[in-house]
């Protein structure tokens, strides 16, 4: 059972749906869109509370500014449908086998509108509306609305603060734990498990990379055993309370050579200084840019090799995108990964990653853990 | 551990996969596609091997008849994808963040081309593939080549065919376990088990719909105890060696009543009736409305609100469906489901399924249990 101490937090009502319904609404109006066509998946389960699986079978929320929601839904899966916590919040309206989806949704779409529609929607989906609708114009959300579920209100900070909290207390223990003689998947497993005794009702990755697997960001975890000498790339995180953590560390089995303590230093700076960089008003790409920068100017900015972050909520990878080129400002409640790293092909790798919020007049660390190079057994 | 007996099957090779896309490539061109467009998922899975995550960064297959297949990865995936066993028979091309994918993508493509895309590819990659040409054509894999995956071939029918066993092996071990005072959900954990131990290495569905749940076909498995006198829905399914099960039958606690003898009898009647009707050269809804007209013809036509089947391969929910206005010619080497039902609001309902291949003659069951009514305790 999960050790998580504090009381769960309560339940999203159909009220908190609603207004979210609402916000979205106008925001979309703001952005020129006439409405908003959301697909299951984090999009819907944030709107809504509602959860089903994106099959060929159309799902799909309608928000229009001062209208009120429709959900289009299978047939067979309304009763799922109505049971969710957001069914107050809006109308269904089902189709069954047979019936062609794409008339009942775009039977209330402007046949010329300009929509925006959920990212992860699925391409035949798209291409069914665009056949009902040919003149109709759509926008990947991402682009058009990028930040919907970027703003966190408090019940939603309070929930990532406790996922990291829960991601923390399990680096504690890995940290305590043998690694020398134990494959990669064995510390996966006992990460999987921690991460699960300590509140959390799914797991998303648990990444060791031992040795030269660390090299490679995303590699998951294998059947290498660890060995004394090893840098270990530890990256773990799911959801908890239906939000995501997402924390990374790399411990060093024994001692380590000069070298690797020189470039784990060098990813700790980095990652301090994007951290720093950090406040309202402060574009994306300059969490990004202070972060390369001190890997740059020490002569690895070859090896790191992906953005410095991504966005966290009812997922544990959405926007914003900490990464050069994103002039998005950062605004107070908004919740993302700084996790620079560098990575020797061959050899070894070191990222290290906390989740952090921003304030009114910062950045505050969702994540508590040692920054500074770990040594295990 | 999983009790299944016989060797495994051997795995596919570079060769394999290789014959599979150069296959699919000259379908789309038969079909007067340009090239086909492959997302993570099913399609990319049963073509190379390589199973990614379907996210916000663009991994894409192209494939053009006559030219050597290319996919388009993530650098930072790169090196999963080149250890996936169809590596061997396409070239990778990858990407960095901060670079443009559509451009990585659409230089490979024909500006004014005519393209085929995975049903499942994510709408805003399909919509950054459309920025990067907008004179280009796309279309839904599930409209333009349904039938891609459709036609298995002997070693794929092997491995469907011992999924097939493993469930059925499952369904003779729970029919011999108590129902009444448990829970639906202690029953579904059963099956989730049951399928394991034979050699299941996913599941993907335990339905467990007891008296009036049994009328959502597709309520899952809940916190209703079981009591004599229910009819119970048991349909579940998910991957043997990477190939899908799903069958359904529909038990009674105790002695059922008349009715419920009559209601079972009709769908096991329409099932009969749907899978005679499975021969090459019939069309997929020739197979809906044989079972349907039994139901129809038995004043139940409302209560049956579903089509009769789906295909079934690398997943357990793909083409081609058994549905009315599908005339899509039935091939040997196709497997679908034969899954009528009667779903009497409030009350209970009754399903019958069997995974059904096509033969040169007519059709082979892959579930052979019992489908009379099967009382349990």
């Amino acid at each position: 059972m999960a050790l998580a101490t504090g009381s769960d937090p309560a339940p999203f009502t159909a009220a908190d749906y609603a207004a979210r319904m609402r916000r979205a609404a106008r925001a979309a109006e703001e952005a020129g869109l006439d409405a908003l066509l959301i697909a299951p998946g984090p999009d819907l389960l944030w709107l809504t509370g509602y959860r089903p699986v994106e099959t060929e079978r159309l799902t799909l929320l309608v928000l229009r500014a001062g209208r009120e929601p429709v959900l289009v839904v299978p047939t067979l899966e309304a009763p799922d449908a109505a049971a969710s916590a957001g069914a107050g919040a809006l109308t269904l309206r089902d189709w069954t086998d047979g019936q062609d989806p794409y008339e009942a949704a775009g039977s209330l779409l402007a046949p010329a509108g300009r929509f925006g529609i959920s990212d992860n929607a699925w391409a035949m989906h798209l291409l069914g509306l665009h056949r009902r609708h040919p003149e109709a114009r759509h926008l990947a959300l991402g682009e058009a609305l990028p930040m919907l579920r970027a703003v966190k209100d408090a019940a939603e900070l309070e929930r990532l603060a406790a996922a990291g909290a829960a991601a923390d207390a399990a680096f504690e223990e890995i940290r305590a734990l043998p690694f020398a003689g134990r494959r990669e998947k064995e510390v996966a497993a006992d990460l999987d498990t921690l991460l699960r005794r300590h509140g959390h009702s799914q797991v998303d990755f648990t990444i060791v990379g031992s040795g030269p697997n660390g090299a490679n960001p995303h590699h998951e975890a294998g059947e290498r055993v660890i060995e004394r000498g090893d840098m270990v790339v530890l990256d773990f995180g799911g959801l908890k309370h239906g939000y995501g953590s997402d924390t990374t560390r790399t411990v060093h089995v024994g001692e380590p050579t000069e070298e690797e303590r020189r470039v784990h230093d060098l990813v700790r700076q980095a990652q301090e200084a994007g951290f720093r960089a950090v406040r309202p008003g402060a574009a994306c790409q300059d969490v990004d840019r202070a972060a390369r920068e001190v890997i740059d100017a020490a002569g690895y900015g070859e090896y790191f090799i992906h953005r410095t972050g991504h966005g966290i909520g009812v997922t544990t990878h959405e926007p914003p995108y900490m990464i050069e080129g994103e002039e998005q400002p950062l605004v107070p409640g908004m919740c993302f990964s700084v996790e620079p790293g560098i990575y020797l092909p061959g050899r070894f790798g070191v990222r290290i990653e906390d989740i952090v919020t921003v304030t009114e007049d910062g950045g505050r660390r969702l994540n508590r853990t040692e920054r500074e190079m770990v040594l295990v057994e």
